[in-house]
């Protein structure tokens, strides 16, 4: 993408949060910290780029923006806690539960999971999109992010653990676990723009390709690529005798497979008015990446 | 209560959660094994009778209903998790965590949660509550259960422990870790039949009063009954030096205290036209409550 809402979103995106004031200070410092720890702000930006390829305010889809990197960022915590990854390091930084400790880790996930749909539903998002808007808002990203969707697709990966499984398997876990939050952002965006119904289920298979093409290129990395460039240790597939697209399929077939989802996701941008190009090269950027 | 409506929510709560027929299978078997643990079912009883008393519809207020109790179910889970109060048992069940381990009972709560707003937003619920009603529960739902509500309550208890803390700051908690969840399920009751603000307004301050007198009433059963009366040990409190409203204020006062908000909050129910007086009996059986 060409960045162009990043400013906003690294502006705004912390005045969602609640006061530090307060008695449960510590709470809000450990939701702080990892609200703040960065990553790439995916997520959001996808918000705001689709709200703006239906011509809608991007005052009225940064809300959305902040909920849906709400629940990505709790989806980090909770990942890394002992009891699932036990991850000591996070984007470089110590994991919020070596900061604030595993019981007020788990409270600030709980916390940053419940205000993003307060913030779905808070007063500048009922004046900017109404509230019909903010109520489907609320309805897709818990569907994407719930049961069958991201927290089932994590449950499935801990099946999968040291076991053989799949290729159906795989693109299940796959999509649910990473490509249904980057769904639920590109149809967050429509949905703020007040879109029509094919508009939203056009973004939605753009994200939908789109996660699930990254999770591949992922698997590709993992054995063609070097702990250098990747800027991690590569070959842990391999070690940890995982399943993945490759090990099942081939090199060849798998990114083979990138460019046909690299394409379907840049097909369905055709029934957008507005600018697309900022969301085709984003695309194109995802299978071309190196690390 | 009468408990009128404890058959329509035993019958209906499971159904508001997902089919056991997909690779999750497992975490839906947690996620259902803890709704169904049981409990008074108190919170949703208390939306479904303010409901009832603003003239509404029970199937409107149905999904309210079943969003509130996951939100106290997951807070359950993670509450007894090893990282948080480590208790093996729940309502003489093993805990969530010891029968499905430590990651899908962490994942089972973050998907009750999760579920409690695409519930609030289903279409049954937009069908008989309406869009604004939706966005509005989510809204009050969200609050009371989040950074500010329930879960900052948790980590002022957390904060609590071991240690002397005055009278404001265990007002502060009790209000928050458990007042509050009552609170909103008063005032999604009222919203779920589209009542007016002074409707919502009393109906809350009915909630805030009792939850907090059930919290007086439990300090002072704490080192007023007997191990067999209460059904679980007393004297936790003095032995583990907690402060509570019976050691900082003595047991008499507490007592006034807690006859002082009963009254308060059947004061507040003189704003409702219909019969009140099923929530009229609760709030008296929970001050008279000797376990």
């Amino acid at each position: 993408m060409d960045n162009q809402f990043l400013p906003m979103i690294e502006e705004q995106l912390l005045s969602f949060l609640p006061s530090e004031d307060c008695k449960e200070k510590k709470l809000i410092e450990a939701m702080k910290y990892s609200m703040e720890a960065g990553g790439k702000r995916v997520r959001p930006q996808l918000v705001l780029e689709f709200n703006n390829v239906c011509g809608g305010n991007p005052d009225a889809a940064m809300p959305f923006a902040a909920a849906v990197e709400m629940i990505h960022t709790y989806s980090l915590i909770h990942d890394d806690l002992p009891c699932m990854d036990n991850d000591d390091l996070r984007r470089g930084k110590p994991a919020n539960h070596k900061v604030f400790g595993e019981d007020t880790a788990l409270l600030a996930g709980d916390a940053l999971l419940t205000l993003a749909f307060e913030t779905l539903t808070c007063d500048r998002a009922v004046i900017f999109a109404g509230n019909t808007a903010c109520r489907r808002a609320v309805n897709r990203l818990a569907k994407y992010a719930g049961a069958n969707g991201m927290v089932g697709g994590q449950v499935i990966d801990l099946m999968s653990e040291n076991t053989q499984v799949p290729l159906e398997t795989i693109r299940e876990m796959d999509y649910k676990k990473t490509a249904c939050l980057i769904k639920a952002a590109c149809e967050l965006g429509c949905i703020s723009a007040s879109a029509d119904k094919a508009q939203v289920l056009a973004a939605g298979r753009y994200g939908e390709c789109l996660g699930i093409a990254f999770q591949i290129q992922d698997d590709i990395l993992d054995c063609t690529s070097t702990d250098e460039e990747l800027g991690k240790p590569v070959g842990s597939d391999e070690q940890n005798k995982k399943s993945t697209y490759v090990s099942l399929l081939g090199l060849e077939k798998a990114r083979e497979m990138v460019t046909t989802l690299t394409d379907s996701a840049i097909a369905s941008l055709s029934l957008f008015e507005g600018d697309t190009s900022a969301l085709r090269s984003f695309a194109q950027s995802l299978a071309n990446r190196s690390n």
